[in-house]
């Protein structure tokens, strides 16, 4: 039961940057919690608390919910438009941004920037400062990508038109969505909404979305299954969330055949389209990123709405608050301050010009992957500072506020050891 | 000068699957080598020995022959028939193959079924018979690799029409060649020599080598730096030898796009050639095999007749013989009979059914990769059993009997140490 209640005060810790944070040791300092609700406040978290130390019906649940975590096989099946696969995107206005729910006037500026510049997308606004108003004034809806079955990196913006990728369970049908990365640079993902940025979302949409579906499904069986090239890529310097270059080569291994056979069709030889796209993919080593953020979320759906489950299925951030959420509690959202970034800036720039924490990416540390696998990937730790044997260190500490282990994936630098969850 | 005695000693009982061996630790032991010139006998073996241990002009010219080897800088610069760039194979009938000289009676039978299928291939004879023929009765020529700047895999078998990569350094312009690595299964290098090769060998002449030359050259500055890749891939899980699977992905990924595009003219597309190549490069992980050791041989010769020099500049098998040059001793080899394979055998099969060590790829190793940066591929120690620890260890261990590291390259769990060279 320790273990239970030093995880869920772990979680509410976690952000990528605040692992080497100590979070306490002793059960009594699990009291003092930040991941109380807003507006619920102490007795609601006590009564939560009591639940978990009382009720040895939690560790049953948490089997379950695991077990449900375990079945699933995500597997690629498509790229469409979102408006036509996820639900409630097909009418009146709606974007959907990361982390728990906001109202645009809270809103950071990197998200509410690419709000802006997914209205500019949609045609709802001419300028910046009209897609700001209509934003403001509440003319589009604006709700968490989380609450459908969506997960987007950074600002996590969808609109109707972006191309999603079609994560599916092959065993239950369930799905997942998430858009397709933009690469680095001025991107929509954080908030920069110029005319090439619209202008490379509007090829996305045109040329790259189409193509990659018509290559998924030129594959065996139209899909491709995820949990082999997350395994492979644990084994060549990734944990998926930060570092996804094996991985995006990977994919760009399975699809590039098909690609260029989906594009020898009509005239898209003669354009050039099959060279764009894969250089494209070929030039953006966090192509994968999404994929693996809808693979997580796919497989934490199917772990959600155990009753008295302890085990967390989502955490994300807005850029203002960074929430949870917990099985046995369902959609409800458990939030506390987002927390800034304790990263690298440009010259001249620090945390204080910077938006707090952002993004549903988390949902790989979620499903055990990112950070919890850091030792997979022991190149990046040059990158966040440290050396591989604190890489090692760090996921043998994750341990220790984990349920179990991945048996789906091994991590050669943990001797073949599975990366917890 | 003990290591250096020690290094020549190893490097005589080295192949791949030979590091476990012990190579004795007291200096007295190395007067006991197996290098002796097999014609020379203990008279040339005392001399060089002699030379060693009294001649300080030795450290000099290897750091002279050190500095050389590391001032190469490997670029891909095209693929063309081996007639057209490899010296003497433009002339009468000649064939190519690895390790040290051997008289085609002596060969063993991958080898020569190799040169059955080459002369097949060539259309010297119609049948593996009339080719058996020629080949005893001396009507083609046939000589090592290593004599025209070239390496094979296995067999190592190069004709006069196969497509070979073609790797120059940037800086003096030297080159070296190596042969479009076929795959896996039934292909020449493993001595198969039935319809189904030979038909591979054409769609490789054909489609696949002026297809990349095409590519190649559609690349900025026409050319691909080799360094960076097998840099990277030391990164991720290769030691580029035995796993080559990040750089292989690596080079799709930098020629993908060329290649479509090279493909996109004239009617190729319309005939799938674009496909066609993709899928075959995606579907060989070992496709970058022949790069690395043409890489390695490049270096090497720039490395090669220095005199006094005890830098072993090339390791090759024959299938018969290991033999070893030295760049002190230049074009010269030192031979010793090559052993049998500690590996994996088919059911049923194993050592005395199989040829004894065989094939040029150890270069990779006298370049210090492959065994020699085995710490950068733990994955790889379950196929040639160990742990992960062996791995580091292993390379541990081959720093003993090298002069110097590789400052080109990093290893991860060597705690972005550079491996021994």
């Amino acid at each position: 039961m320790t273990a239970l209640l030093s995880e869920i005060k772990a979680v509410v810790n976690v952000g990528l940057e605040q692992f080497e944070q100590p979070v306490g040791s002793s059960g009594s300092e699990v009291v003092h919690i930040d991941w109380r609700p807003p507006a619920g406040g102490d007795v609601e978290a006590a009564r939560i608390t009591a639940m978990l130390l009382s009720d040895s019906r939690v560790d049953t649940a948490n089997e379950r919910a695991l077990a449900a975590f375990f079945a699933v096989d995500p597997v690629l099946v498509g790229v469409q438009p979102a408006a036509e696969v996820i639900d409630g995107l097909g009418g009146r206005p709606m974007l959907l941004h990361a982390g728990p729910p906001i109202a645009v006037d809270e809103m950071c500026g990197p998200m509410f920037g690419a709000l802006v510049g997914a209205a500019l997308f949609e045609e709802w606004a001419d300028t910046p400062e009209a897609a700001a108003a209509l934003l403001r004034s509440g003319g589009v809806c604006v709700e968490p990508c989380h609450h459908h079955r969506a997960v987007g990196p950074m600002a996590g913006v969808v609109s109707p038109s972006m191309p999603v990728w079609i994560v599916q369970d092959r065993n239950s049908g369930g799905r997942a969505f998430s858009t397709l990365n933009e690469g680095l640079g001025k991107v929509l993902r954080f908030g920069a909404h110029g005319p090439d940025v619209i202008a490379r979302l509007g090829w996305l949409r045109d040329e790259l979305g189409p193509t990659l579906d018509a290559a998924i499904h030129r594959l065996e069986g139209g899909a491709l299954a995820l949990t082999p090239i997350i395994a492979q890529a644990l084994h060549m310097g990734d944990e998926v969330h930060n570092r996804n270059a094996a991985a995006s080569g990977q994919l760009l291994k399975r699809l590039a055949a098909a690609v260029v056979q989906a594009s020898d069709i009509a005239d898209n030889a003669a354009r050039g389209v099959g060279a764009r796209v894969i250089g494209f993919m070929a030039g953006n080593d966090h192509f994968f990123l999404n994929l693996s953020m809808a693979a997580a979320k796919v497989r934490l759906d199917a772990a959600s709405n155990f009753e008295a489950s302890s085990l967390v299925t989502a955490m994300a951030r807005n850029g203002v608050r960074f929430g949870i959420r917990v099985s046995g509690t369902g959609d409800r959202w458990f939030e506390a301050p987002a927390r800034h970034v304790d990263g690298l800036y440009f010259a001249g720039y620090g945390p204080d010009d910077a938006a707090a924490d952002l993004g549903d990416s988390a949902i790989t540390e979620t499903a055990g992957l990112g950070g919890f696998a850091m030792a997979a990937a022991p190149a990046i730790v040059q990158f966040v500072g440290g050396t591989p044997a604190d890489a090692i260190a760090n996921t043998r500490r994750m341990e220790r506020i984990c349920i179990s282990v991945n048996q789906a994936y091994t991590i050669p630098t943990l001797n073949f050891g599975a990366p917890p969850v």
